[in-house]
């Protein structure tokens, strides 16, 4: 594949320019931590924004199912998407309030979404999404069948113009504020994850009691 | 102001509609909640979809700043956006892959951007969008100045075409799954405030160290 130059005029940073990341190894990190995007399309000029989960696999992003039905019912050749994901990672609290901002990551992926229509690649796109969300959960869980195959749409979005946004740390206040008599710094912010709930549809008398797998008990994002 | 009909033909939920929500008071709860959303807009039929704070006070979004950029550049008479917010509560962990999802709650406002160009009503907007995201630092800041305002951008979002999409609760499996041999249940996820950090370009010489303030050591997203 031949390399999009980064940043393409569609993908430059335009405001806080300093912040902009092109490389694909910082964006595939925000990429792999994250497993929810926002995919927005349009309409008769009219852009949808709809969240739903994705997966990546080197240079292709795969999103699934319900999330994209607005756009399956319009799309056979491929259509012009925006594929957006942000981990937030803490409020910014300045002693202006114009230099409150927000540490974040975020990743804007444009490309044209096409359908995966090939069996065999969707089944394989449907086990990336998976091992994407929950490592392990696949080899786990009851896989596919024909039926729900059919009912399941996949769509591809390759990974070649796309630009991310870092910020991180403490607020930059103007110098003339620095003793404004307000308290300044970061409340961070993260993703919590809870104790694994079991399934009240579990029928005890059916079947043991299932352990909690390591995968669910011990979920993390955090990607080494 | 008239009521639109919800919903409309562009924000009725097609896939999974019972989990379609169409009342204000769910939604401006979901709204109230989050305070990072992602806004579309469409340029030349090439969606963008971009992350930032909003604010909310009764029927009107506001959004602001250096998210807004490219949108700014070709707005003037209002342009259509999409701002959806959502909120991930959980991975939903089912017997089959088919059937695994999320549990979250998610709003999709569809709308045409104002841009705020009246000088009180942008002060006012800059102040709902600062108490929406943390209550009570507006007073405790430096409010913005004549050369800030000029140098930042409001949108105003009409909330009148809308609607949310909401999932809770465990998994639900086809009957004939119920006895595979596997773990079933919910993995809880919900965002963690961890405790406030001094901004280290706080000067001990030139100031006392500042106490924590309660809206930032107490921060929550939940509201009452």
């Amino acid at each position: 594949m031949s390399e999009t130059p980064m940043p393409t005029a569609r993908t430059r940073v335009v405001r806080e320019a300093h912040r902009a990341v092109y490389d694909r190894e910082t964006i595939y990190r925000i990429l792999d931590e994250g497993f929810l995007c926002h995919v927005g399309f349009a309409m008769d000029g009219q852009p949808f924004v709809i969240p739903t989960s994705y997966g990546r696999k080197d240079d292709s992003l795969y999103i699934h199912g319900s999330a994209a039905s607005r756009m399956l019912r319009q799309m056979k050749e491929g259509m012009p998407v925006c594929v957006t994901v942000t981990l937030l990672d803490g409020l910014v609290l300045a002693r202006s309030v114009f230099n409150h901002s927000m540490n974040y990551r975020s990743v804007v992926v444009l490309g044209n979404a096409v359908l995966v229509e090939d069996a065999s690649e969707k089944l394989e796109a449907l086990r990336i999404l998976s091992e994407h969300i929950i490592p392990g959960r696949w080899e786990d869980a009851r896989q596919p069948n024909e039926r729900e195959l059919k009912q399941t749409s996949v769509l591809r979005v390759p990974i070649e113009e796309f630009s991310a946004k870092v910020r991180t740390g403490p607020p930059i206040d103007d110098a003339e504020d620095l003793s404004f008599p307000t308290w300044a710094g970061v409340i961070p912010l993260e993703m919590k994850v809870g104790h694994p709930i079991d399934d009240p549809h579990s029928d005890p008398k059916l079947e043991p009691k299932r352990a909690v797998p390591g995968y669910a008990s011990g979920y993390t994002r955090i990607r080494q």
